[in-house]
């Protein structure tokens, strides 16, 4: 029997095919730092599940394939506090940011068309974009630069007559990087430039430190129509398991296509919309605490990093990520080598090697992502084994 | 700013695009019997929420790719029940039987293949098709033979080169049918013959009356590698809106390219899948129970329709649907003409136009789908209203 060519041609997730190794490691005893995913350890605001224990109907019904009404206006006066105005029809709410970016990609790219991604970026917008016959064209970022963009000129080398979008993570998973406003206008500058609509993945938008200026897609004017602004609870308010997304955007004509494509599975979870209607009330403290919080990690992943002779790490000022570049041959090697052959006193640490972040082969071997999703006392021991590790590393180079 | 060529050919749904003339008939102070969708009124098990509100973790994290275990084994265990034994890498849970529909057909076709589906067929199969740009050919089935599968050589016709699969509910959504042994074995000989899977929708499984023998795809020897069955909770536990449901299959090469969506898009909601763990321990006197009421109003439809001269319809023997063949122009301007210019005291019914669940154009013009999920007093005055809507109609033809 034969399966599609989409479907072979998709990676693996380069993340999850290491977990054997991990559960080998733990199997022999070790205690194993998970710094490879995306998990934050934060609790969930009890009111998500407050709202959902209250849920009293006796038949769990298909709710709106748009979504429920209550979790929209929720939404709407969410965006309403960073100056952003949505009506009801410009918002429709899917199963987490995936299917956002899904049914995104899906509704203003054909098969055989390009959509252009600042790389090392998020493995699944590859992984989505292969399912659907959709191609990622990669704008290179390098870890000497902090993964800012390159020059304007460089990015419209990479425009093709095939390409119809720009899609990115703002702030960036899995860099950290939080784009400037310069940045950002030269983006909305280029879409307009050459026809292009931008998908805006701004799912860590309150995960920005050092008192830095964060810019939306969604507050540039002349530019509403072609703007696509992909959202989740997940990481905003802890609540990974709740699946729940959502798509914005001012081109009603473009959310109308979009709506058959959630007509077509129906609805999102009810139970699941009920929480989320709670988790966007939560009150600003929330955020602010959790903020300062991830900050202190930063700085201990950053300060830990630079600790250690030869890697090279720029600041990230913003989600929980960070690549480093490590004096080693290879950073899966090294990830492997780590959970199979090495620890401190019966520790050690997993890391997510970068390659598979990026499109360009050969890019990133040397790299790989630290997600700071544990808390302080942990992320010191783990980085104070990833420095031993380094050193003691067979395959370090330099 | 252009959107995809295949978002654009994607129809709207011709259920919902009348719900505008539902609303304008409820504004006018009209009761609408709903007899257009499938949206049963039968209780959840309550074991269902009350497995959700024991759930007590700080952190609602994500689940496994695949599907919590304890929810893959609840899976297993009912299917051993019928007979099918399936291993823990055999089964995925997936975003309803939707996702595992659109998952299904973009692991065994490319863009440009075709999947072969009995007409009339449940909309969203065309749907899922075409967004990711794969032909529904049809074989279609007629009301005069209860819908029942033409015969091998008409079927054998529509295969061509391109053809990857047959896909097909049985029990039937929008016809009632239930294939009969020798027809669920001719289609699995055709699979066998022409190097095809079958995707076999059987969600509704438990819904077969009359006593009538229930022949599954997972009880066929020697096609295993190439059944895919489609599985979730929305019917058969009146769970619509968890949005549960599964992929069934004992090809294990497919069934790890599937896996490579699902972690695609990370996980399944974390609770809904804690509740269903609990839906799949349901005793069987809940089905018989639920049966034995679904049957009553089956015999109430079935007579009410059979009352109204001239309408043809072959008794439904399965699912909650029905199609008739009515004495109008057609069944669209039918039902809009109900719900605007028709009521009997104040009460009219909405009825479901078959056109949109045929591929074929021009076919089902004159054919409804009527889902029984409404109770007996209803249902009986909803089939009284829709025979003297028949009769009054002014498009009525014959």
């Amino acid at each position: 029997m034969n399966f599609s060519k989409r479907i072979t041609s998709m990676q693996e997730s380069p993340i999850r095919k290491l977990v054997p190794y991990a559960q080998a490691a733990k199997a022999q005893g070790k205690k194993v730092y998970h710094l490879n995913i995306g998990q934050p350890d934060i609790e969930t605001p009890s009111l998500f599940m407050e709202a959902i224990k209250a849920f009293d109907e006796k038949v769990l019904a298909y709710s709106l394939s748009q979504g429920m009404p209550e979790l929209i206006n929720s939404i709407i006066d969410y965006y309403k506090k960073y100056d952003m105005h949505f009506e009801s029809d410009e918002i429709l709410i899917t199963n987490g940011g995936s299917e956002a970016l899904l049914f995104s990609i899906i509704a203003i790219a054909d098969a055989g068309d390009e959509i252009l991604v600042p790389e090392p970026f998020y493995t699944n917008y590859n992984g989505f974009s292969a399912a659907v016959d959709v191609k990622v064209a990669s704008i290179t970022c390098k870890a000497e630069e902090g993964f800012h963009l390159p020059s304007r000129k460089e990015i419209e080398e990479a425009i093709t007559p095939k390409t119809r979008a720009i899609m990115l993570s703002n702030p960036g998973n899995p860099t950290g990087v939080v784009y400037t406003k310069d940045e950002v206008y030269m983006l909305a500058d280029l879409a307009k430039e050459y026809n292009l609509f931008i998908i805006a993945d701004e799912v860590y938008r309150e995960f920005v430190y050092d008192g830095l200026e964060y810019t939306s897609f969604g507050n540039i004017k002349g530019i509403e129509d072609r703007v696509i602004i992909v959202d989740s609870v997940s990481k905003r308010y802890s609540a990974c398991g709740a699946r729940i997304g959502s798509i914005a955007c001012k081109n009603k004509d473009l959310m109308k296509e979009i709506l058959k494509l959630c007509q077509g599975r129906l609805c999102v979870p009810t139970l699941e919309q009920v929480g989320a209607v709670e988790l966007y009330k939560t009150p600003e403290e929330y955020f602010k605490s959790v903020n300062d919080e991830y900050e202190k990690r930063r700085n201990i992943v950053f300060e830990g990093l630079n600790s250690i002779p030869d890697v090279l790490c720029k600041k990230p000022t913003g989600a929980f990520y960070v690549i480093a570049k490590l004096p080693v041959d290879d950073a899966e090697k090294f990830t492997i080598w780590m959970l199979k052959d090495f620890d401190v006193d019966g520790e050690t640490v997993m890391l997510a090697p970068a390659e598979g972040f990026y499109a360009t082969k050969g890019l990133g071997r040397d790299e790989a992502r630290i997600a700071y999703i544990l808390n302080e006392n942990d992320l010191k021991k783990a980085m104070a084994i990833l420095k031993k590790a380094v050193e003691s590393y067979p395959g370090r180079k330099i």
